[in-house]
């Protein structure tokens, strides 16, 4: 079989796709027909060679498309293999807004990017309407919660072999994981590190947005949150409306909000530090750690993204490293849970979650 | 797409097979067309309703075939459907044998059954030339390793996107993870447990075999770490030629091999409880634990089960609990381990992991 690739976003993540569909298990399978940055596009039917000649290729050799033209060219193409897929590896909400359209045209879609799925429910319900539609066409996102890790594969597999899903709890955020892991260690640290420090030091290293607001808002877990509650068949009620609606507790403080700069949201956050240590202390004391958490009970009714504390001896405590995500299933079938962990961010991860989708409709 | 299904066992595993087949989510994709258990099948290309109406009902309205007939009959309807797949959930060495010839008749095979992967490097490499002349034909597995655990499609994720395994590492037995999650748990037990009386225990629960001989040889264990030895790209040297040539450490006293008797083993094994005890107390004495582990070692070329001690803060000491199993992947992308733990044996997960394989053809 082969399948016609089309890939927007050429960010580090679209890089990564690029060069895991040049691995032979891949390549003689797929044939890249369009590749997309945020303004041009190289469309070829015949194949665009891999690896790209040069970083700029597209830049240099594309035209200027809309996304709909982009469509139309590969729905004109269509016939000509089993299938043709777009992979959206952008983080563009005009792209989400397109699924319907794109999926309309017979084209499936792989995607990490989370807004389609968590934002409203008009969208999600005429994507759904769309996909009941036309069963050859799908949407797979494995890459959109814990990147690589087999998240969304899992709870399907869950869902349709019959199990019922209880809860669901985990650590989502490779950010406020790494953050969270060094503020509030099992052991008591000494000396106690400072909140902003840690947050300096995850910013430095690359692992929080370039404003760590972003982060420490907790939207990307309410978002991961919201789409894992939409794949349950008895979805908690009410419904999340979008991540939005997600009950969701804040850990940027009052204030900072509106501060546009990364470096200079970091140096004000210090004057939170006091209030960080007093909660990490507070839980300290009663031998237990911080960790923000995300948890959709489905027997409580309970979707919620918010800092909680766990024994210094819980997993979440104990076995927790780096920017680890870490996701329980307590479910019917599993009265221990079903548990998965590992890196939940990073370009080769996340890229390994999109190409595992692709390798299912190979 | 409609998948003719014939399902050979009708066991604790065929049982939970069938009431999953039953569920909407697979019914509108599959029907069951032959349904075997050791001596009789009920062959209908019609279709088999279920639920079935009797538990002797194959027995009563089957009649007796051999396998290969049953291979015969399945093929002079295979252009029928789609895909027709037969799912072994037997532990029979015979039909593992007869894998090839149900491969090359172009029937598809699921199984958690894992003679046919762990046997002889012969019947393994038929098996494999059988599918490479025939990408329509299928073998999947999940069940083999960890139930209902997705751990074969992470390794195949991992190896087809291009990571380099570099260590595979687990507790792979459901009844030996319950057995020292007991003897050995991470706080000293007082009074310190005997080690036969555990294996009475977990007997009496039903988490053992007949005879508990044939868990604590880890003759199990080896099967599964052969299966996922053979899926590497770059298997360790030597390939194994099947699951006896993996080093494997026994933990059943010499001289009680030949115990034929269940509960006779168990009494005799009380003779040998003061030598667990000591490496119990050996392990407990240094702050360590006692685990029956399996490692497929790429960089160091080593396979082999058998039990080692982990500090009480590893988290096979700490998040271990009942029955689980935990796979740990080591590769080239996930500098920290991709972890996956939760209960590896029952019917009703392992035909699960039967089911997240047939979920993949629909």
């Amino acid at each position: 079989m082969t399948i016609q690739v089309a890939l927007v976003g050429t960010g580090l993540v679209g890089s990564a796709i690029l060069g895991q569909l040049a691995l032979p298990t891949l390549a003689k399978h797929c044939l890249l027909v369009s590749l997309s940055n945020s303004k041009r596009t190289l469309f070829s039917p015949g194949g665009i060679p891999l690896p790209l000649p040069s970083p700029d290729h597209v830049q240099s050799q594309g035209e200027e498309l809309l996304l709909s033209q982009v469509v139309d060219k590969l729905k004109s193409i269509k016939d000509k293999a089993e299938k043709t897929v777009l992979i959206d590896s952008t983080a563009s909400s005009t792209v989400a807004e397109s699924y319907p359209d794109i999926l309309q045209a017979g084209i499936s879609i792989l995607t990490p990017n989370k807004l389609a799925l968590s934002s409203s429910a008009a969208l999600f319900a005429r994507i759904q309407e769309t996909l009941a539609a036309d069963p050859s066409v799908r949407l797979l996102h494995e890459a959109t919660v814990g990147a690589g890790l087999p998240i969304i594969s899992t709870l399907n597999d869950l869902v349709r072999t019959g199990d019922k899903v209880k809860r669901i709890e985990g650590v989502f955020s490779g950010t406020l994981s790494y953050i969270f892991n060094h503020f509030s260690p099992p052991s008591a640290p000494s000396p106690p590190p400072k909140f902003s420090d840690i947050v300096a030091r995850a910013k430095e290293l690359g692992y929080t947005e370039p404003n760590p607001h972003a982060d420490l808002n907790g939207s990307d877990v309410a978002r991961k949150l919201t789409i894992l509650a939409r794949l349950l068949p008895e979805t908690p009620i009410p419904l999340p409306e979008g991540y939005q609606s997600v009950p969701t507790s804040s850990l940027s403080p009052e204030g900072l909000e509106e501060v546009e700069d990364g470096d200079e949201y970091v140096r004000r956050l210090a004057d939170s530090d006091y209030e960080f240590e007093s909660l990490r202390r507070q839980a300290q004391d009663m031998g237990q750690v911080l960790r923000y958490v995300g948890v959709v009970d489905v027997e409580k009714g309970i979707v919620k993204a918010s800092l909680e504390t766990y024994p210094a001896t819980h997993p979440f405590a104990t076995s927790l490293g780096g920017s680890d995500n870490i996701i329980a299933f307590h479910t019917e079938r599993y009265n221990r849970p079903l548990i998965i962990q590992g890196a939940g961010a990073g370009a080769a991860v996340t890229a390994m979650g999109v190409m595992s989708d692709l390798l299912k409709l190979v």
